[in-house]
């Protein structure tokens, strides 16, 4: 296949290498539309980096084809890049009205309201753009409002599902929209772009309701102690059931962490939260009611060190104090990564004597095998593109596939940044655009790049040894130094000997270069280096950071 | 209860917070014994650090009473830093056969060999040690030849299970001596000190022999493969298993990675591995044989990075290559805290489009709540005292001695540090002793701490802005600078303007300064600090380290 303006082109710019970041492209002639915008959060090398947001260059050097970004549900992983990106590049966003009321939200906080046209979108609607026309299907995740999109191209349907699951007795709203699933499989679907996340996993994922019945045995089985519960604050139905069952058992509701407090106030603004008069309390006012009278729902429930638990849990949070009296309760699995910092939350409860509950409190928010099949049962796609989770995820979507009996030809693994083509009848990559991580770090957005990553790891592993030396400008005499400092090397105190030793060879280094009259600053610094780094390394086994500096005076 | 020379102290050194570095003094008048000396591995946030080792000043303090080591199992966290105590304190070791032999070569490695006293015992065995005799009871583990202790002291019987499980039929050597857990029982045993590890899970660990049923089902569905199987160094039983089913199905087996090779040249030689002649091949001699007729047996089970299985999975490995027809086994579960490290290996062997297996394929070595239960069912000891695992899995174990009908008075939940006297009456905490972790960071043992560590997390986090300047010695006038230099902070290149603006508000601090007519160096650093620090929170909100350098001409 030739590469051509009247094929499809489907180029997903982030997600595929790891968890979050999820953006994909779809280009056709002189239009293209973006589907999800989301952050990844940093992995432990990445030292110092706050967020990462997808490399968008593809769609700066496109800007004039960008019709449009259409989002399919509210969490981090699929909409917060876009006030990132919106420095950038601006299109009008399409998404329904929670995961709006959140991206709302998020572009108040970088006061980008004004300058980025939004629609709200309801289930079942069609959106022109270009030439694409999108409409948002219901499916259920762990967010409410989350949609599958479905992307009517010039060379055929696309069906692409975000994060969902098959919930038949969701908490709030309607179960996923098979019907129409069905509807579109028998009218012909091009291309499957299915979440990926639960593909090793058999089975069906439990309805969200499953939870609420758990909530009300451990609260009818702890009636004398206080109950916290840590929790994903985006996930609006595990809210709802921790206050429902709080109302039903006679106790008040107090809500702890910034991110909880905003997404219960989004969705109780908008709706999808319905508390019960006098239920929810402010922290301030807890002393007023005994612990049995008390739940409090908490951030933390990853054992991110910042969040409301975190503090609590090693005593440093200003209004909550654990004690003997209270349960926790985790409603929540360890992402991958998290468990270790999970399990010091744990530990550290348990230590100040409180009860803690952190097993079978969770259902997944993705679909696991038994609803993939019926998905590909549903749309028979003539391909199919796994997306959402990690390679091996994928691939073992990909399993499935084949197991279904779609051939390894209409079985697509991309790579973020691939230019896969479509004219309805074959498929191919066809190129590369650029893809990748742009690090956020405090308020800079890509000015930590790869060698200062390097650095910084250079510098987390062994620390830093500076010389400084001054040289007359004239005669090249050394008029002061060099001095040694250094940092996160040794503890000096006791290590005299060996910064004395460091010290003179530096000093014989120095002594040497300025006898042979050398004054080449690169070549002083370069043989600093090598004698000082020779002599570290036999005595320590270590390679920190060597930084000669020469003033010239 | 008042500190007397003629009450058991129990002086847990470390093991109590984290996993590893499990250590145990049991002193009684003149005489300390200890039980196991294990190493730790380091935690992320410990930047650079390669191992972490007990703080052992205790025993130094009281060395004229050290009798003797003890040594329960051939494990990392139970053997790994006796080479760096020895180099502080000396004292015979008792250990099993295999144990000793993995002692030795440790011992060898540190040129140790000719200094400490060592001597093998036999299961059954007593050694008499001061006022102590210790006697070896033979347990099951993911190594052989574990052992617990029957610790015959004069106000009682004190039993440390080390590391174990009920193994009925285990792959080499006979079941745990529950006779012996039974006879001692009815004796009479004053305190149970029993590993927690698996504590939280219910039911029974599986036998070993399991896992070779699950290799003989692998290898007979994937005839044409070749198979690469990665697992712990130390599982000799696993290993064994392993060579037992290449051999059953005609393959050859090479292996890989410098600890297991180690692990496997002790144990053949000490009788504990049956290798058929001919089975065992060098890695250079695979070309001779075609992918069906091969089997490698590697490290790199937990994802280490620099380990065999790392380094063919991200093609660094010098001879083997990863090939669409290998399989891939991990008979291994992560380690917590090693998920990730292992999903990114199973990710690139799917990229290489190799097959991968790495769920059921492994059985755990610690006991779980059925097995916990019988243990205390047979020794019915007076006191508990769980050790070895997380405060969670210790809390566990605690839970279940309630259950059995242990009161909370019996139960003695220990920090590492806590002396714990008992006079065979009764129990309790009398004191604190120094304990926690020294660093070693290349051939440093301890001369990183705390300070050390916290500038190399400040390093890492956001990196150094480095201030020099020269001044001259008789009227401080500034001579040169002030120069600034920057690592690990932005990429200058992108952030001209950035640094430029530093540099001003550097040169307006020292002007000020200097105009002022202030000499004092450490006013004029901590003005430099104070207005740059501002300047780069204020517009990067970020806190590199600063130091500001100033030569004397």
């Amino acid at each position: 296949m030739q590469a051509d303006n009247k094929n499809l082109k489907i180029i997903p710019l982030g997600g595929l290498e790891s968890i979050g970041m999820n953006i994909t492209a779809f280009e056709y002639d002189d239009s293209i539309i973006v589907v999800d915008c989301g952050l990844a959060f940093p992995e432990d090398d990445m030292y110092g980096i706050d967020l990462c947001v997808p490399v968008i260059t593809y769609l700066q050097d496109n800007a004039d084809k960008l019709k449009a970004f259409f989002i399919t549900h509210g969490h981090e992983d699929h909409i917060g890049a876009l006030p990132y990106v919106f420095k950038e590049i601006i299109a009008p966003v399409y998404a329904t009205r929670l995961t709006m009321g959140l991206i709302e939200h998020k572009l108040d906080e970088h006061e980008m309201l004004d300058v980025v046209k939004r629609k709200v979108v309801s289930y079942g609607q069609h959106i022109n753009a270009g030439n694409f026309g999108v409409e948002f299907i219901r499916t259920n995740h762990s967010i409410q409002d989350a949609a599958a999109l479905a992307i009517h191209t010039p060379v055929g349907i696309i069906v692409h599902t975000g994060d969902f699951k098959v919930d038949y007795t969701p908490v709030y709203g309607d179960a996923i929209d098979l019907q129409r699933f069905g509807e579109l499989g028998k009218k012909g679907v091009l291309a499957l772009m299915c979440d990926s996340t639960n593909a090793e996993r058999a089975g069906f994922t439990m309805t969200e309701r499953t939870v609420g019945k758990i909530f009300a045995n451990i609260f009818s089985e702890h009636t004398h102690q206080r109950i916290i519960i840590a929790t994903f604050a985006s996930n609006v139905d595990r809210v709802q059931q921790i206050i429902d069952t709080a109302y039903k058992f006679g106790r008040k509701v107090v809500v702890e962490g910034r991110s909880m407090v905003t997404v219960i106030e989004i969705a109780s603004e908008l709706g999808y939260l319905n508390i019960p008069p006098d239920t929810l309390i402010e922290v301030d006012y807890m002393k007023n009611y005994p612990d049995e009278r008390m739940v409090l729902i908490t951030t933390g429930s990853q054992g991110e060190p910042l969040a409301a638990l975190s503090r609590m849990a090693n005593g440093t949070h200003r209004k909550v104090k654990i004690t003997p009296n209270d349960l926790i309760v985790f409603s929540s699995n360890p992402i991958p990564g998290n468990e270790k910092a999970v399990s010091k939350i744990i530990n550290e409860l348990y230590q100040m004597s409180a009860e803690v509950i952190f097993q079978d409190t969770h259902v997944s928010g993705h679909a696991c095998q038994e609803e993939l099949k019926l998905i590909y049962s549903l749309l028979q796609p003539k391909y199919t593109i796994p997306i959402h989770g990690e390679f091996r995820h994928r691939k073992a979507q990909a399993g499935l596939a084949k197991e279904l009996g779609w051939d390894s030809e209409h079985i697509l693994m991309l790579s973020s940044g691939d230019v896969l083509e479509m004219d309805g009848e074959s498929a191919e990559i066809t190129g590369e655009v650029p893809a990748g991580t742009v690090f956020v770090d405090g308020l800079g957005i890509g000015d930590v790049g790869n060698i200062v990553m390097r650095d910084r790891q250079h510098l987390a592993e062994d620390g830093i040894i500076i010389v400084v030396l001054a040289l007359d400008a004239e005669n090249g005499e050394l008029l002061a130094g060099p001095d040694i400092v250094s940092r996160g090397f040794v503890y000096v105190k006791e290590s005299e000997s060996l910064i004395d030793e460091a010290q003179e060879v530096v000093n014989a280094a120095v002594c040497r270069m300025i006898d042979q009259g050398i004054t080449d600053w690169g070549r002083i610094k370069s043989e600093i280096k090598d004698d000082l780094g020779e002599y570290v390394w036999r005595t320590t086994k270590r390679r920190p950071m060597l930084m000669p500096i020469i003033q010239e005076v």
